[in-house]
């Protein structure tokens, strides 16, 4: 799986990070069960620090998007991914709303949102090598 | 305009606060032109720190939605809110990007990833007085 950083976002890097792993997740480019990189291999390959890489694993394994074992070290979880619930999406439309609300007033109107989103769903398809 | 926050979200206070404006600008709840309450009013009013309020009017004049005068305080750009540019899809793809792939992981597909946003369009649309 290539990881893509932008180090000049504001976006904090673990953030990036865990966002890539669950872009991987989707493209089904990393599957259930499947082994990542160590803390210190990943963080060694990508050129960052240990403890970045770690709080993005970390918080991968208390939302339930990986395990992590002492000895077979940190794997997607093989039960497949966590499920939406109520309070996911409630969750959701409330990281949308902003989003929403402010490409609505650069003039941005539902159709043109929707190309955006496309292109998303686009990426994350193509990404699929198993389809 | 009635402003909305949650003081148990991750999300900062001041960018809850941010995100309400633009929303009331979206519902045009806040017209181009209109004061808004000073710093100090308006943290005296939700009982939050004054630097906060701040930090939010501030940002706000940066993107274009504010403008602050010495004089006639802080009023919503009279000259309407600032346009999307190529920049600002960048932008808004990379923050739908992670949204849309982990509710993706999370088994919402797209027609209802668009209904949630539909509940988005619709309330800016009920919000709006004026329409």
């Amino acid at each position: 799986m290539y990881i893509q950083l932008d180090f000049e976002s504001d976006i904090p890097i673990y953030e990036q990070l865990k966002d890539e792993i669950i872009m991987g997740i989707a493209k089904k480019q990393l599957l259930p069960g499947e082994r990542l990189p160590s803390v210190r291999a990943l963080a060694g390959d990508i050129g960052i620090n240990l403890h970045t890489v770690n709080k993005a694993y970390q918080q991968l394994k208390q939302e339930g998007f990986l395990l992590i074992h002492r000895q077979r070290g940190v794997v997607v979880n093989p039960e497949g991914t966590p499920k939406a619930d109520e309070k996911y999406e409630k969750k959701l439309t409330a990281l949308l709303r902003p989003q929403i609300a402010e490409s609505f007033c650069r003039g941005i109107n539902k159709e043109k949102f929707w190309e955006i989103c496309e292109t998303v769903y686009e990426e994350i398809k193509e990404g699929d090598i198993n389809e």
